[in-house]
């Protein structure tokens, strides 16, 4: 599948990397068309399955888009590639931390009664936007199996069910059962997602390690 | 050990039958000296260890009071508590919901970067304030080995180490086990805590039933 990535961090290079492991076309896209980190994960994976270029570029180019920028500046990031994103869908793992706060809390505008994935969606309406990857360190998200045998949880919102099917494929893929991947219903979800972030935050700094997360449990 | 417990609904009556059951001396309040429910709770148990009485009664009579109240009006009863608390625990299990959103979010100024956990510690410096039992069904909080042998996660926040640990004395009571108690630091850690409910109520709408919870898992 073709697939693009709108940010060149961390969080976009580990879900680049693994989308093409898993035999995906990625192009990472970022503000600017050469920018060095986009050049240096084409170097690094030498394979005529990874490119790079604008936010515009990736948009255009993936049947899927995974926002993975900073989630401060991610309305402002989608608005610059200059797309409605007509029928794609739109894979929001990207937090809206306030960072002037300590410890961090969420940037509050976007915090409560709205959510990033929300503004993404009302922003961009003809995209069909799911939320999901965005409760745990990037690197366990994308193999999950590092962590009690892969057995913990993870999440999903949006408002479109075929969006979120095929999200799910791609998270089985990383290796998510697809029992652990719980649907917490329409995008206002992005809320509770966004929201479980101060807790992990506070987890992080007690446990002061990345490679945690959480599994529900029922009777 | 004295315990008042001030809300005489669901969430206190769980709290005040369990801590009976545990062989504390509990008093529970509620605004009115006549109040009902305090009665049939007092009836209900038919021992010396129960009583009830106001607001003020129960948190003159306890060396720990429990703020069981709606969380939407926690502050207001504390204050018609008419004490400082002085040297007292106060251990809030409620949660600031605004039930007017569909679904529920949070009390706007109580969200995010503040709490209620921390607006009681602010409005009472005197108190001990420790933030706990607030991200599960109560039903399940006082006897957690309903679920998966007890073995999953609960939180607890606080300025005061000494708080915390007598706190930690009641939940193990309860039948926490001491590792599955997370402390997640000071008082502003009830931000992360009360930040969850979001999840949890989207969990509850899914699942259809209270009795569920998360487990912490770290590598």
């Amino acid at each position: 599948m073709k697939i693009g990535i709108l940010g060149t961090g961390e969080v976009g290079n580990l879900l680049g990397s693994r989308l093409i492991e898993n035999g995906h076309q990625v192009m990472m896209g970022g503000r600017e068309a050469n920018n060095q980190k986009g050049l240096d994960f084409v170097n690094k994976h030498s394979s005529e399955n990874a490119s790079y270029g604008t936010f515009a570029a990736a948009s255009g180019f993936g049947e899927i888009i995974f926002n993975a920028t900073n989630g401060r500046f991610a309305l402002d990031a989608l608005e610059l590639a200059n797309t409605d994103f007509a029928g794609k869908i739109i894979i929001d793992v990207a937090n809206p931390f306030d960072f002037t706060t300590k410890p961090p809390t969420l940037i509050p505008e976007l915090a409560n009664t709205n959510s990033l994935g929300e503004s993404i969606q009302h922003n961009f309406p003809n995209a069909k936007v799911v939320k999901t990857l965005n409760t745990l360190g990037m690197a366990l998200a994308v193999n999950p199996k590092q962590l009690n045998n892969g057995d913990h949880s993870i999440f999903i919102s949006g408002n479109d069910e075929s969006a979120k099917t095929r999200t799910k494929t791609l998270l089985t893929e990383f290796g998510w059962k697809i029992e652990n991947i719980i649907d917490i219903g329409d995008i206002t979800g992005a809320r509770a997602m966004e929201g479980f972030l101060i807790l992990s935050v506070r987890l992080l700094m007690s446990f002061g390690l990345p490679m945690f997360n959480i599994k529900v449990l029922k009777s």
